[in-house]
Order: structure tokens, then C-alpha cells, then sequence
């Protein structure tokens, strides 16, 4: 159902810049309305006329940008792989591993990200196209550069030949993640500096049988 | 809205008990078809219709017994955390965390469980209750375990007096939740073992700096 275009007055800040254009100070806004409605009510109760009200632009701005809601979280995803997180490169395993876990910890403590991700990993098994641009992410991303920062520290000889990047993002991310979104806890002084070491132990196959 | 007694075969089986009982086999149905909700259509999208449709019972024979969805999930969860997850009591540290990780993982990959439990996850960042309801269960439950596990080994003279259990679980815990839920990745053969060394060795403060 299309709406009249919106009266909000940042709208006509500006002479309209025709009808064929899409103004892209409109775009970037319904895209924090979207990043907002997703923290404050999740993608299965979000509704295009949430994130028009949300954005103050009416629903006809958002249809003609995206089709779907879904259309719309695919985008965001798309756009946050893209944008891409930065690869530390601090010259040593323990602290490439100490600045991803730091990167990680402002990331799933963000007010809006520590709702958004969680629900987007839940939808994910009920919407494959979610999962793939997730996973993608991930590749592109954070998993990349685990990849990353496991194949230089090989190349320097801090860890052996055919060290496993997937088993080093679980012993980085996963204890984090567990503890600042599944148990919703605090982060202890000296908290990733601790995880930190366990992480580069573990990864360099330090073990106590 | 409230509808006419289900005419569902499984229901005139047995000679109705009286008015005022409530059929235990109604209710066992009921939790099930919650469950199985739960992990088609998550908590966010569930309706009492979709739950009675399930169990194949009326809405009425629903809103007997629990006011709302709400109060449907808590009762759900209150009675997963009553009825608990073993101690595991081998007589060592590492087999008891390994044990512990043999049974969450079944948990987190049975194929309903693995859908309801991040789900309500990220919806008790919205629901102080079911956020409450989930930190007892945690508490009472797995979380409760891990800090059995840790004292045992302090009184065994495996780890140091003061060791944290919170500490332990975001260790054995978190890799393998990140690993099965978030990424939504395979358990290679040994993987369990691997994990479970690592704990270990982190518990006991074996840390490479």
C-alpha cells in the first residue's frame, strides 16, 4: 500500500532533486531506521511502516528503494561486510588476538549492535538468504580476519604450519560472545587480557592433557 | 476470544475427568506444541492459536491453564530449569568438563532445542521476566553445575582455592556455543577432547603470556 510522500520537514531542507533520484540523505536515513527498529522490536516483529515512522519518510521512500523488509536486512548486512572491520596488525599473535577481542567487545556492547546481532543469527535459521549474507559477512569479516592474523603469525613462526583459523575465532569470539550476550554479564578489569592469553595458548597448542 | 472444547480424537479417548481437573495429557500437549513453536516461528511470531493448532486442542483448553504466551514460555523454561542438567562426578576435572561438554553439546544441536534456546536468548533482552526466568535457570542449572564442578576440583587440590566458575563456563561454554549456534558450524572428530584439554589448562592457569 502506497503512502503520499512524506511532509517531515528535513525533507524539504533541500529543492527536490528530481523525480528519478533517490536522495540519499533519505536512504541513509531509513537505514538507521532499520539498524533502530531491528534493536528495538527484532526483524519478526519489524514492519516497513515502523521503519517509514521511525526514518520520518513514508512508506512509498522505502518501497522504492527496497521490496521487503527482508530486502532491507539483506542490505544492511551487505553493507556492514563491506564496510569491513579493521585487521589488526600489531606485529604479535597475543597482540593482533588482545585487538580483535577489543574491536569485538565495543561491537556486541553497542547499545543497538548487542540487540541487532544476536536476533539476526536467530533469523538466520529460519531465512537462508539471511544465513548466506551472515556467513559471507563473516567470511568477508571477522572470520577473515581471523584467517588473517593465523596465516601472519605463521608466516613469523608464532604458530605451526595448518593452524586452523575456525578453531582459533571459536577460542577468541566464543568465550566473549558467551559472556557479554548469552549471559548478559559485566566485562571484569583485566578481563580480555586474560582471554587474550588462554586464546594465543591454546592456539599456539599449549595443552594440559 | 474464547472457542468451543476441541473435538480432537486424542481427547475423548478417555472419559473427561470433571470440569475442574485439568487433563495432565492436555497440558503435556501443550508444552510440546509450545516447544515446537518455539523453534518454527520463534517466540516474536508464536500466537496461542498457532500453540493450540499444535496440540491439537482448543484455545480455551490453552488459556485454562496459562493467561498468555508469556506466561507459557516462563512455565517452559521454570520447568527445564527444575528438572536440571546431571552434575557430571567422574572424579576428575577434565572428565567432568568433558562430560559437560558432551551433553550441551546434544543440547545445542538437538534440532528443536538449537532454535529455542537463542531465540529466547534474544528475546530476554526484551522481556525482564523471561530474562530473569533464564538467569535461574542458568543459575540453578548449568551455571550451577560449572561452580559444583569448580569446588569439586578445589577440594580435589586440581585448581586453586577462589577459582571463578563464571571464569570456567565462558571457557567451556562459549566455544562450542559460538561454534554450534552462532557460526553454525560442524563438531570435527576430537573436537569435544580438544576443548575440553583447553578448558582445562586455562582453569588451571597454565597461560603462555
Amino acid at each position: 500500500m502506497l503512502v503520499a510522500m512524506p511532509t517531515d520537514p528535513r525533507l524539504s531542507r533541500r529543492a527536490p532533486a528530481g523525480a528519478a533520484v533517490l536522495r540519499e540523505d533519505v536512504t541513509d536515513a531509513i537505514r538507521s531506521a532499520v539498524f533502530e527498529e531491528l534493536a528495538a522490536v527484532g526483524f519478526a516483529r519489524m514492519s516497513i511502516e515502523g521503519i517509514a515512522r521511525r526514518a520520518g519518510v513514508g512508506k512509498t521512500a522505502v518501497y522504492r528503494r527496497w521490496k521487503s523488509k527482508l530486502a532491507l536486512v539483506l542490505d544492511l548486512v551487505s553493507a556492514v561486510a563491506a564496510q569491513g572491520l579493521p585487521v589488526p596488525a600489531t606485529g604479535s599473535l597475543h597482540g593482533d588476538v588482545r585487538a580483535l577481542l577489543e574491536v569485538a567487545s565495543h561491537a556486541l556492547r553497542h547499545p543497538l549492535a548487542s540487540r541487532v546481532i544476536p536476533d539476526l543469527l536467530v533469523e538466520a535459521a529460519r531465512h537462508p538468504e539471511i544465513s548466506e549474507a551472515i556467513k559471507t559477512a563473516l567470511l568477508d569479516g571477522r572470520q577473515g580476519i581471523a584467517a588473517v592474523v593465523v596465516r601472519e603469525a605463521v608466516a613469523r613462526g608464532e604458530l605451526p604450519e595448518g593452524s586452523d583459523p575456525d578453531r582459533a575465532l571459536d577460542l577468541i569470539a566464543g568465550p566473549l560472545y558467551w559472556r557479554l550476550v548469552v549471559v548478559r554479564g559485566d566485562l571484569p578489569a583485566g578481563y580480555l587480557d586474560d582471554l587474550a592469553a588462554v586464546a594465543v595458548d591454546a592456539m599456539r597448542g599449549g595443552r594440559a592433557g
